[in-house]
């Protein structure tokens, strides 16, 4: 270890609205050797999520949030450069929940061990990590898309919904996909396969759903909530299932969460809307993994990262999420 | 037949709100013999339900508007007085949607043949009929309702929600109910046996689910939609679902429809929240009922009728739904 100090954002306040530069305090802490049962990880790349906004806020949710003065929760990928665990060695990439900062010591709980040489690392904090992980389950088992149905996805572009539509395809689907703006729009079109691609910059997301899909929406992947919810509520198919993954178009809002006003469309169209954590499904990741491997050699799935440099721009490259700028998985490089 | 005339009412316009009684034209029309493979049946009881001020409205729904001019939906129960039809006889007791009028003509079709002697004319459209078909549907079928479940119903002293307590109760459920008033409450827990009721008059029903429910709602059957909606979704526990059979609370708004704003509960709890039309159980009712018939008889589940006396009372009778003024289930008697 050539270096003797560790960097971290440390949460300092709880955003309201947008997150803040003065949100996180970027603080140095001596770099302490790993304890006997732990390795020590150089951090390479950091995932950002559009759940870490969650994460920030008080009071209960699927994983208690971030305290005051704690580093922030976050996904991460590197290299193991020091270890007394008896299965990390030295020289070995893993991925796992380190947090903002430079370096991380584990004791290997909840660790996933990494093949550069089959994908590169950014990969495995997208495809192959929770984004794709999210997609496959949500996707198949909770949407449980079948051969022939309509899946409609917003937030198409993104790190998850780019993968939804794609693995939609590989299943025999239809693909919709929701975004903002005509570039990803013909992205998702023309490199990823998608059917359709509604730009919800540019129309009225409910007329072209009704237009693109005539026999209704069996399964709707929902990442963003708000008024587009409502307008895919409007077009389900009998017994649709929507898939409530987030609601990224309320995570910052300072006004309460703007409910389904559709939602009577799930007693019309015997249809159920059904919530997901992809923890849930961590007994499956090594299975679903594999797969979307596979079709990632076999060219069936494309994988895009979205990497911005520099350890210390992560307040501002988080918020590339909010504003809709960045395509495909976003991730931080930290060196 | 002593008479020569059928009275109807017949939609006039289509409500804005609270339904007028200018909304309806009392009419009447000569009274027709049943043609070859029909029967005419003399309407005793008209069986008023929250679901009709949804079929006054225009627009796609679970069945089709009824029509201006039309005469108005209604299930209703009566006696054969004419028949032309192989197998109803003159004398026999039947059910059937045979909409807001004295007279009814019938070729047979979703007609239910009913015993007088076995239960009162009116339980058959109460507990015996569609309230109780989507209360025994509802809780078991799309609530998945085991035992050891905490099961909580909105409307739960009007014709649905009493017998889905009921049933909850009888499935090894803990059952809590919300309903306006302390008399409604009192019979709730007295009568029916219900482990709780909350009034939500009286009481801050956030705070009472959560002092009620200490392990979360399991099962939330939601008659009422809006702010009690709302309110339960605060407070599931893992893996719950939400019945949403219908949103009395919504149907007279002027205003949009009021989304639940905690449906990201659902993701947090992994829960779901699935629709519900009763129609789809059509091939199932004869087992429900006998099994519902069975629960009467051993005095495990108890009926109850708030009988309005007077056809042309119809349009103030029905206004009684959405003034929580009935107890169970609301039934206009014809003659």
């Amino acid at each position: 270890m050539s270096t003797t100090v560790n960097r971290q954002f440390r949460l300092a306040a709880r955003p309201v609205g947008l997150p803040k530069r003065n949100d996180w305090n970027l603080v140095e802490e001596p770099l302490r050797e790993p304890g006997d049962g732990e390795f020590l990880v150089r951090i390479e790349y950091i995932s950002l999520d559009p759940a870490m906004r969650g994460w920030m806020n008080e009071g209960k949710s699927y994983v208690p949030p971030v305290g005051i003065g704690e580093v922030m929760r976050a996904y991460a990928g590197g290299e193991v450069v020091a270890s007394r665990h008896p299965k990390f060695a030295v020289g070995e990439h893993v991925a796992g929940t380190f947090g903002v900062q430079e370096y991380a010591r584990s004791n290997g709980k909840g660790i996933t061990r990494v093949d550069t040489k089959l994908a590169a690392l950014p990969v495995y904090l997208g495809a192959l990590g929770m984004p794709g992980m999210t997609a496959y389950f949500g996707l198949l088992d909770v949407g449980a898309a079948q051969s022939g149905d309509t899946v409609v996805v917003s937030g198409a572009a993104g790190a998850v919904g780019s993968i939804v539509g794609q693995i939609a395809k590989i299943k025999g689907c239809r693909a919709v996909g929701i975004a903002g703006g005509a570039e990803k729009c013909r992205w998702l079109v023309d490199e990823l396969g998608f059917d359709v691609a509604i730009d919800y910059k540019g129309e009225d997301v409910k007329a072209a759903l009704k237009r693109h899909c005539p026999q209704g929406i069996n399964v709707y992947f929902d990442n963003v909530g708000g008024d587009i919810l409502d307008a895919a509520l409007t077009q389900l198919a009998m017994h649709a299932r929507i898939v409530v993954c987030g609601a990224i178009s309320q995570y910052n809002t300072t006004a309460p969460v703007k409910g389904p006003s559709n939602y009577l469309a799930l007693l019309v169209c015997r249809a159920r809307m059904q919530g997901m954590v992809v923890f849930d499904y961590a007994a499956r990741y090594a299975d679903a993994a594999h797969e979307v491997a596979g079709w990632i050699a076999q060219g069936k799935l494309k994988t895009r990262e979205d990497i911005v440099d520099g350890f210390e721009t992560f307040p501002d490259a988080l918020l590339k999420l909010f504003s809709g700028e960045n395509t495909g998985k976003l991730v931080l490089q930290v060196t």
